[in-house]
């Protein structure tokens, strides 16, 4: 099976738990339940849920315990997504070919839907409670998820990256900020939350959050370089916006070969600390290095 | 001492626990840090971390680990404010005197400082499991405090009230629902959170929901009650504002009167339930009355 077959196959079953996590839609409240599904369900690779999974497997976790942190940690990407794709943000009424929830269910139902994500996730999680109460380590995965997705995360990545679209240059350190934030938090709370849960040493969690840190890094440089090198049809999205929009980016700065190389670096850098593990989960590296060498 | 001169002395010591966990305003994220503690200072009662530590209290809660949940609560509280005045929600420049957070920074900035508020209330909630990693209750307070501020608690009142703006009459049924959630269910996780946190009974935690739910009720009903019978200098506040904006409260359909006995019947029984208890707590008590028959 090539990976892309692979991946279909898990998607199918991630989806089906996250969906046993969605609220049901009746009640006075049917419309935030309507939109808060249809958000969640308007498609995605579930990146954050798998690596959450397979790096729960890799430190042989085997419990129930991991299945609505996998679901909170889609709620709260969606809501990320959901609200910066407002008017008042990014302004985009298309996503994945399908309309953005504000621009289905008009803004305020928008921003309340997101609103009701973010929380859902926690509330969500928080039923690990009611599965193990005496697992202490559900309290420390709480923990990292709110904080890597969090002003000192996610939500501090998207503060800079707002703020920075109006300024005529930015520097070097001010784009590794956003994007060690703003896409590679989450990735690092998704691997970390696996290995919290599946109780691996401190040590151990060192170095997931370094591998997760240098996956995500690698992850969004390697959209910087399609955003370039691709065409339309492979990429199913115009390529080239980041120049119209003269957004600074990676390739902006270090030029093409630079970045590929840079990719490189940090995808056999990932590879090298996972293998230096006692414990092995081949999916799980494929996964690493498809994301990071995707070619769309 | 009068319950106004208690209840400011308890301010400035609820006020100076907040301060302890809001984040320093300092590095790329420093907007976002300002506009969350602007939204956060920028006044109230602290009602609901006062609650929250006065059920604790009551119940014989001596530890700092109410502290985090307090901080907590307010955040929530401020969040939801921040998205409710948003030009998509309420579209107010003005809350107490004092320019809204979008007002201030941008609407871009409002919604992130919202959802930095949301998620900070539970990362710094979750710092409770660092204080007592054993204490089987911060996981129940936990999903105590995610369900009260949901779908199937503020945020489900928020947005019934929202798609109720629209209609030309709304049932009663409806404006309980929305009386019962969006200010109903914050007030509940207050009292609750304290109770749990506290290691008061299964029994005991129920009768504390429904004093909670009591109490809340009767608050919402004496505001649409001095809407109707106060005067600006009183209230600080134009009245005659629900009558303006045609809005359906508890004294369009029973009138004032029936409002006020309404009011009288709910703070009667709450103060029953509490009484029946085996343990006191007078200043919650006076606080709980001066909360339902306040006259501003």
């Amino acid at each position: 099976m090539s990976i892309h077959e692979e991946m279909d196959c898990r998607i199918e079953n991630i989806e089906s738990i996250i969906k046993k996590y969605l609220p049901e839609e009746s009640g006075y409240q049917k419309t935030i339940f309507e939109a808060m599904n249809y958000s969640v369900l308007a498609g995605g690779k579930r990146l954050r849920p798998m690596l959450m999974l397979e790096t729960y497997r890799l430190f042989g976790g085997e419990s129930a315990v991991i299945e609505p942190f996998m679901a909170a940690i889609e709620m709260i990407h969606t809501y990320s997504l959901v609200h910066d794709d407002l008017p008042a943000m990014d302004n985009d009424e298309y996503r994945r070919g399908k309309k953005t929830t504000h621009a289905v269910y008009g803004e305020a139902i928008g921003i309340l839907a997101g609103d009701a994500l973010l929380n859902y996730a926690y509330e969500t999680a928080a039923g690990a409670f009611s599965l193990e109460p005496e697992n202490v380590n559900i309290g420390k995965a709480f923990q990292v998820l709110a904080k890597k997705a969090g002003v000192y995360g996610m939500v501090g990545g998207q503060t800079v990256d707002v703020e920075s679209e109006g300024m005529e240059s930015i520097e070097r350190d001010r784009l590794d900020f956003i994007y060690r934030l703003k896409t590679g938090a989450l990735i690092e709370a998704s691997m970390l939350v696996g290995a919290i849960l599946a109780g691996a040493s401190e040590e151990q969690q060192e170095i997931i959050e370094r591998v997760a840190a240098e996956v995500g890094l690698a992850f969004q440089i390697q959209d910087d370089i399609l955003d370039v090198t691709s065409t339309l049809e492979v990429l199913g999205k115009p390529i080239g916006s980041d120049e119209k929009n003269q957004k600074a980016t990676y390739v902006t700065f270090e030029g093409v070969d630079k970045a590929a190389e840079e990719v490189e670096r940090l995808s056999v850098d990932a590879m090298k600390q996972l293998e230096g593990l006692p414990f092995k989960n081949p999916f799980l590296m494929d996964l690493l290095v498809y994301l990071i060498h995707r070619e769309k």
